[in-house]
C-alpha cells in the first residue's frame, strides 16, 4: 500500500486504521475511488489488525474476503478500520469497514468480513 | 422459524433479536447447534431487521450471505442479531451476529452480512 | 442431514451429490425448500466433497460460506453438488451448487463457495 | 483497468477474459500479483460479463464479491474469467476466476463469487 500513499493512522491491540489519500490513478471519472483501491486498504486493514495479535516473526495471508460496495467510494480519503473478530491459532476473522471521508464528514461507503492464515516467516 | 421455536426478543428500527432455544433436531452429537440452524436463525434476524425500515406492505428476499462460523455453537440458547448496515430503495445489507448463550454467558459464534432485495407484496 | 432424509447419491474423488427429498418441514407455504435447508445441504455436500480427499482418521469443519440465493427452491428434492477447487494440507476450498428438481427438470437455485479447515480426529 | 494494461481477450454472451500483464507496481517484492490486482481484474470481468446480456444503455454495479485467493498469483500475466449465473432484471450474478499465465502454464489463483445491479444510464 505504500507506493498508493496509504498509511497507519491508528493502531490497538486487534484494531487498525489506514488512510488511503485521494489521486487520480485511484479514482474514476467521477472522482470516485476504484472499487479495487476501496477493497485493497480494507483487506490491508484487516491484515494489519490481525498481526497485532501475534509475535514479529509471524506473518499473515488472506485467504478470502466478501465486500459490499454501499455507496459511492467519495471523499478526500479513504479510512479502512480493520477489527478482528477472532484471533485463533491459525486462522483470524477481521470485520472490514471503510469510510469516505470529506469536509469533516465520514460514510460508509463499504463493508466486508475477511479470513486469515498465520504463517510463520522462516527464520534468518 | 416458528416451527423450530424460534422468537423475537428484541425489535427496533434497523434491529432485531431472535432467540433460538436447544431442541434435539437442531444439535449434533456433542449439543452444538448445527451450522445450518445457526444460519437459518442470523438469516432470519437480518430479514426482519430489513422489514422494521419498510411499509407493511414490502417483503424481502435473502439475495446473499456470508457467514463465518467462528466457535462451536454451544448453549441452552442461540441469540442471532439483525442489523442494518444500509437501507436502499431496493437492495439492504445487514450485519449478521450469533451469540451462544449458557449459564449467563454469551459467545460469539458466528459473523455475518446478507444482501436483501426488497419486494412489493401484491395487493389484494 | 440423515434425519432430514438426505441421502449421498454420487462420491467421487473431489466431488460429492446429495439429494434431499422434498418435506413439509423443509418447505414454506409455497411448497419452496427454506433457505435454510438449501444452505445445509450445500454446507454438507462440499464438505463432503473435501473429505474424499483425505485419510478416513480426518475430519473438516466449515471456516465460513457464501451463498447466492438465485431462484425460488421449488422440487421434488434439491440436489446439492459440492467440489473441491482446491485442497491444501490445511484449508479446502470447494464450490457449491443446489439444483432444484421436479418432472426432470434440473435448475441451479443456489450457488456457494466454502471455505474448511481440516482437523485430525484423537485416536482412540 | 485501461491505465493498468488490462485488455479483454475474449467477448462472448455471458462470459468475459480479461488479461492483465505483470506489471512492477502490480507487484510484490516476490513477483506475485497484488491480491487488490487480482480482486480488481475479477471485478471488471465479472461486471463485463453482465453487461454482454444487456442492452447498451444499461449499467452495471457491483454490489458485493466474494473471493478466495487459492494460491499466489504468479504469472506473467493474469487472466480473469466472469460467467454470469444468473442474470436477471435487477440483479446479475456472475462467478469470478483468475488464472496465473507462466510459460504456456494456467493455474487458479483466485475463485470468487459476484452481485452486481443493473442502472439506466441517463439519456443524453
Amino acid at each position: 500500500m505504500n507506493h498508493l500513499g496509504a498509511r497507519m493512522t491508528r493502531i490497538a491491540p486487534g484494531r487498525v486504521h489506514i488512510v488511503l489519500p485521494s489521486r487520480p490513478e485511484l479514482t474514476q471519472q467521477h472522482g470516485y475511488f476504484h472499487a479495487g483501491a476501496t477493497s485493497a486498504v480494507a483487506d490491508s486493514a484487516g491484515g494489519y489488525a490481525a498481526l497485532t495479535l501475534f509475535p514479529a516473526s509471524s506473518d499473515v495471508l488472506t485467504v478470502e474476503y466478501k465486500i459490499n460496495l454501499l455507496a459511492p467510494a467519495v471523499g478526500d480519503h479513504l479510512e479502512a478500520v480493520g477489527t478482528v473478530l477472532k484471533s485463533g491459532r491459525t486462522l483470524t476473522v477481521c470485520q472490514l469497514e471503510v469510510f469516505g471521508v470529506q469536509d469533516g464528514g465520514r460514510r460508509l461507503v463499504a463493508n466486508g468480513q475477511q479470513t486469515l492464515i498465520r504463517v510463520d516467516r522462516p527464520e534468518e
